[in-house]
């Protein structure tokens, strides 16, 4: 049976954003499991399947549905164990909370200031009317004041990307010989600004950036499927 | 039989110091492993087992003798299979790498200016004469350009613990709800500084502070039996 993926757009349907919804495209197709993406608005999410949650990813399997990207990636590890392993066992499921964390309070903090702009003038009118609020509250600032703190906040991105540079040196993938879900969570950080922002935060060389685009390439090439800014 | 740990002391041989050694004797202790701990000095480190290696820590088991505090754990995880996972699984210990990067590239770059000048006056005069331009050459600063930049780096580390911090909302540990190697890794960092440094970094009510807290109380109180410095 194929599952159903919400996952946030904006105007341009070709583009769903949400770092944490790519998280989620990717576990499904490394689970090997078929999906449909059902795009949803900013302003949509609280109906999706009935209003079950505030954000997106929302899954519908069958007749369950499934809020939250890590508990998500819970839910599928739990029902297709045969599958391929999300986790790596207990020890990986725990420690890509740590991944999550990591990501979360370093790359989205940055990430929330340098592309706050250009999601924003991706969005339809009325999800822009309840963006700009929403996000001022979250940040603590307005788009004013972080506008004026996104030159500094790209300019400092390279090196928040260390401890995953480091690591590359010993091992390709977060996940060790091969990706996990834990590489899936820092990917839907750098897809996500890949998809909405026209900030070069990669460099040419990098090993980050090497790894970036073998992520790209896993599953068929899926997250290359969607178009990098322009 | 006994296992034999090489770690780093300085003239107080109550505090032996190496955040890297520390990580070894947890581990040690977690694998339920007896173990016999025997200082060295800086400058006695390339005698160590015939010079096997540069660094401690080093053990010797039976006929093995394995450095490095990483290769140490995956050492005890392969021979010990029995015995209480260190990793939980391969994800775990792949995760470990990423968990040790991080704490490498941030903790350590940051306690490595916070205590350098108490590390050096922890030591025997023999061993100062080697670490001062060991580590001038590793930080790329005089001792005087490091001691300008203590105050700041004291004010900014509780910052850098961020990522830990918001783990600890989800579980009680990096290994989840139990501790593995890769609270050890972390654990190694903050010990080092409370052994070394007067320096106060965790405040009291944070989560990772009570998170360390519980990390001196594994084992028997194995970290806690080495006194804070005064």
């Amino acid at each position: 049976m194929t599952i159903t993926l919400y996952e946030l757009a904006g105007t341009d349907l070709s583009r769903p954003f949400s770092p944490h919804c790519w998280k989620t495209a990717m576990a499904l197709a490394h689970k090997g499991l078929d999906f449909d993406r059902k795009t949803v608005s900013v302003t949509q999410v609280p109906q999706v399947e009935g209003g079950v949650s505030k954000t997106v990813p929302v899954i519908r399997d069958g007749s369950r549905v499934v809020a939250d990207s890590f508990l998500i990636a819970d839910y599928l590890e739990e029902t297709y164990p045969d599958r391929p392993s999300l986790f790596g066992g207990e020890g990986g499921q725990a420690m890509a909370r740590f991944v999550e964390s990591w990501s979360q309070s370093t790359l989205h903090a940055a990430l929330n200031v340098i592309a706050l702009q250009e999601i924003h003038d991706r969005l339809a009118p009325e999800d822009q009317a309840y963006f700009i609020p929403s996000r001022e509250a979250r940040l603590g600032k307005s788009f004013d004041e972080v506008a004026a703190l996104r030159d500094a906040e790209i300019a400092g991105f390279s090196a928040k990307l260390t401890p995953l540079r480091v690591m590359l040196k010993s091992q390709p993938w977060i996940g060790g010989s091969s990706p996990l879900f834990a590489d899936y969570i820092v990917f839907g950080a750098l897809q996500w600004v890949r998809l909405v922002s026209t900030a070069r935060l990669l460099e040419e060389g990098d090993a980050v950036t090497d790894w970036f685009e073998r992520c790209l390439d896993l599953h068929g090439g899926l997250g290359r499927s969607a178009p990098a800014a322009g």
